[in-house]
């Protein structure tokens, strides 16, 4: 028997022990001996009564009982969670976790502390919910270089889109209607803002360079200004808008990683990831892109990622197995406006001077939206700034969106 | 220096090469270690000169160099690949390959003969090609109970049904464009009957109930009757029609595997994969549905999963992982007509006989077709059957397609 522990039995921590427990007889299978939870931590009163016997306040009974292998850490944060993560794995406990902000701000030193104690820091379920994306992208795209990576990283969000796509409702309506479906957080900041996804494209670049991406080094939008007119521009241009976490490879030593909405065409396979479900792309220089689609949040999808790796925890319980995923962090994240992409624009009048700043453009029909719309040509960010401020200028400008090439 | 051997210096062999000289520092942190490609076996001549030192025609070279730990059977088939293997895997080599039909047909025995010799055999290419699968179902899906699988797993068909459905073409005019670019073989009796899709579900079916599935357990329809007229019903549904691999558990002891083509609704992810892309759905009861979509064959993206093996091959030069995946076969696949499902029927003339033998039926419009078209409700296949030849006495039925639930 290898004993387990959970830190924290809300969303995810109940999760996790409603798959241990439905799934078990599988689970031993698969761990080739049997798993049980010997304790769960949390500071709430939980009334939930076949737990009662594990549940305990005080966390050094955990950190201290060396019979506790596994530690589910399912407190999430950079407070608590980063305190008892570095004591469990400096007192030789393998940890699992869903917790992307703890991973995106502390993951390479969490890794060496293992490293150091030779045992496991593991993350799948941290990025894409209950999709298998880490594994994969350490395992089976081991042979490729990764060029780039775009993702719909966030739930919420891709909801908030899609109903603004499909009932036509604005940015309010459909972010209160994700609250009143629990979809959406009280403070929806953290998603649509962009942080959320902020955090697990900087898990993804960290794998996909080899060296820590830290979220402060991403360039974060989010979606609070994306308007109705934005949407029935898009949908007469065939495209859809996306929130997308992305990660180029500029040269060997430099990369973008940066938040941002997209208009994204519609034939493309990620226009088609809708509502809450998440869809991330990979292209490898040898297999091309794949896709890894599925719920990206959520109780049960998000359990099953962390118990595949406490799964995985119990198969090299004495082994260390991708500790070292990627190095120290540095100064290798360029600005993202080197990058040469075309934008979308919706302006209140477009007199001669598009033409005259932008050279051609794709005009989008307009008719029943505020102001006309267009794209433009590839260029850089920093040339696009510039064109949009002598376009300012001649006439108000309502939005500037970046297109996925 | 961990040294390889290559049989087959066709697509994949070449393929694999390729990757592994142009990746080659980046092969090398990930394996720990450098891989050097020792011989290359072929019984063709081969024009290729910067390999000219590595080729050699006689097995027994490589099955004796103690130095050659990693072998890449990339010859295909049953027959002389069935042979190396044993001989590979008893002589303590490792073997990587993407030969589906030898994995579907003797894996359970290579498995056996890998974990025996404490070497491994590896074959994350045998399905999807460059996509990610097998190990994302063997690790990072660990905790769910597969409950299903559906997926479009050969792109020759994929292909051929794209152009059918957007360029209105003949199954004929399809599939010999599909010939002329490349993507089709000469005899593509082996991708339009199905049988290619068919090793691919043995493979994961294998996999998700833990038990080895052989071809010749696995029922199968091919593509070979769709015509251009049950496309425009499909189109007049908001449907697709898809050849696809499929695996249901329908109970703890049997499950059904089976290959056939399927109207899809639209708005279904699996619905968007075209061309020759492949996409392969999974359902597990804690995760959901998650999707792998990707370039299901080709040179580079089969080759990028072979060489991701070989890297994993290296890193556990000296251990075995995953080599007891499932058990030996049995007597546990149903019938596939046990499955209640909805069935599209295209027919000469549709009298009252419709109603009074399938009851409510969704009438599809269809006027510029041969016939008239309808979608049943849910019933099993042999309840199908019997309705099918009961609506013959009364009319011309010309054609039947499963929908997908």
């Amino acid at each position: 028997m290898i004993y387990v522990a959970i830190l924290g039995f809300g969303v995810v921590g109940s999760g996790v022990y409603e798959v241990m427990k439905e799934n078990s007889s599988h689970i031993a299978v698969k761990s080739m001996e049997d798993l049980g939870i010997k304790y769960i931590l949390d500071i709430m009163d939980i009334d939930y009564p076949e737990i009662s016997d594990k549940i305990i306040r005080d966390f050094e009974v955990i950190e201290n009982d060396p019979e506790v292998r596994i530690v589910v850490e399912a407190i999430g944060g950079v407070g608590v969670a980063y305190e008892y993560t570095k004591r469990l794995l400096s007192a030789g406990k393998h940890v699992v976790t869903s917790n992307k902000e703890l991973v995106a701000t502390h993951g390479y030193e969490l890794m060496r502390i293992a490293s150091s104690k030779k045992v496991n820091y593991m993350f799948e379920a941290s990025v894409g919910g209950g999709i298998p994306i880490i594994r994969p992208m350490i395992q089976c795209l081991s042979a490729n270089e990764i060029e780039d990576i775009y993702g719909i990283m966030n739930g919420t969000t891709n909801y908030v889109l899609t109903k603004m796509f499909e009932d036509g409702l604005s940015f309010e309506k459909a972010l209160s209607d994700a609250q009143m479906l629990g979809f959406a957080e009280s403070d929806p900041a953290d998603d649509v803002e962009g942080y959320d996804a902020a955090r697990k494209i900087c898990i993804l670049s960290s794998l996909a360079f080899g060296r820590h991406v830290s979220p402060e080094q991403v360039h974060c939008e989010g979606i609070l200004n994306i308007s109705p007119d934005d949407v029935r521009c898009a949908e007469q241009a065939e495209m859809s808008i996306k929130l997308l976490g992305r990660y180029v490879r500029v040269s060997d030593d430099k990369i973008c990683v940066f938040v941002a909405p997209h208009l994204v065409q519609k034939n493309k396979p990620i226009a088609t990831v809708s509502d809450v479900f998440n869809g991330i792309v990979v292209h490898g220089n040898a297999v091309g892109e794949v896709m890894f689609y599925g719920q990206g949040a959520g109780k049960m999808p998000t359990a099953s990622a962390v118990v595949a790796d406490v799964i995985d925890a119990a198969r090299h319980i004495d082994k260390t197995k991708n500790v070292d995923l990627w190095g120290d962090g540095g100064d290798f994240v360029e600005d993202y406006r080197v990058l040469n992409e075309s934008y979308f624009v919706r302006a209140e009048n477009l007199s001669d001077a598009v033409t005259d700043i932008f050279g051609d453009v794709q005009m989008i029909n307009s008719e029943n939206i505020d102001g006309c719309a267009f794209i433009t040509g590839k260029m850089s960010g920093f040339d696009f700034e510039k064109k949009i401020a002598e376009l300012r200028k001649e006439t108000d400008v309502f939005s500037t969106i970046r297109v996925l090439p």
